[in-house]
């Protein structure tokens, strides 16, 4: 969902280069993304990663863990950044990207990034469309080039046609399935919602009723 | 679902055996299936069968194919077939097995089956009953052991965790996805319904308001 704009994030995030990263400097950081975080962990990259709800949530869970979070949105990451930026639990541990999911292979190296996720990925309903869903073969093979062999990619979404598209683009793929990785009713699921960490649109979407998918695969 | 016993069941069986096939009898039709035919047509089999409404269904709509149900449960067997022998239009193209879905590799050659249906197959939800459920990988080579390359496999069922691991399954298998093949909510895809053709089960659950949960996809 594309947020109305607003008129500080521009100024904000020139004064807040350090936490949030521009697609330049993302591509300058090839290899040597552990500079710029306090300890040297794995890192872990959220495609989409909107208003931040999720990616700050999981980098105060999870400290022993770096986090980017990939915004093309300048209204939306700005949001997120700002959000994080009042948050010292989170500072050591998570940085943004202000740029595109398609960028990624031109920001990381091969097994520089552990995990990716995505979350409700915008579905490009018409097949006319279908390259520009972040499901789409070229994306995966984006993924699958920063991605070590084993990466995972877990990927939530409460639209239908898009996890149905996903899973038959996952599986033709060759994207390993995880053997309890699929749900269709996740809020339903006790078992997996444990350590489930919610998205905005997923707190909304859920209360009112709609299912929420969840998928974990890994690549070769 | 296990049906009450039919004590009639047995002795109709005998007196039909034209019609349904005993396993002994199937084992020795191993690439002879088309000589019990009216006409040499691919040949579709649904493994478990259950009451018959389906396979009488698809064998009225699609004369140009010869439909085989196969069935484990003997009072379901005989109400399937007691109901297609009432029906004409259906002789020419039906038969049952009175039989294992096991055992599908026995009683066909390789190639010799062009499609397998599963509908509402036993869910067996526990985990240490994983290798009965008939999506579970050695039943899956059973029906690749049958299909030519490319023969398709499409399955129904009301049960989202038996379909959450199927899709596991086959993916992990090789099973090719089909580009339109996963619906999540089969009678809410209009067009997806049109060639639908349901079981009792489907009816009943759908009616309730029960998701139905349908794949398509191709060995290779």
């Amino acid at each position: 969902m594309r947020l109305r704009n607003k008129k500080w994030a521009s100024g904000w995030l020139a004064e807040h280069n350090d936490l949030v990263i521009d697609q330049e400097r993302a591509t300058g950081l090839q290899g040597n993304w552990q500079t710029i975080f306090e300890k040297t962990q794995p890192i872990h990259v959220e495609i989409g990663t909107g208003k931040g709800q999720f990616i700050i949530g999981m980098a105060k869970k999870y400290p022993e863990i770096n986090f980017i979070g990939m915004e093309i949105q300048e209204s939306a990451v700005a949001v997120a950044a700002r959000k994080a930026a009042e948050d010292e639990a989170v500072l050591p541990n998570l940085k943004f990207i202000f740029g595109d999911g398609a960028g990624v292979e031109t920001y990381f190296t091969k097994g520089e990034v552990a995990k990716i996720f995505l979350n409700f990925s915008d579905p490009w309903p018409k097949s006319r469309h279908e390259t520009r869903r972040l499901t789409y073969k070229t994306f995966l093979e984006g993924y699958q080039s920063v991605l070590p062999a084993g990466g995972e990619l877990e990927f939530k979404t409460d639209n239908r046609g898009l996890f149905e598209y996903s899973l038959y683009s996952f599986a033709n793929f060759g994207i390993k399935f995880d053997p309890a990785g699929i749900s269709l009713d996740l809020h339903n699921d006790a078992y997996k919602m444990v350590d489930n960490v919610a998205t905005e649109y997923e707190e909304k979407f859920s209360a009112q009723g709609f299912l929420i998918y969840k998928f974990v695969g890994s690549f070769e």
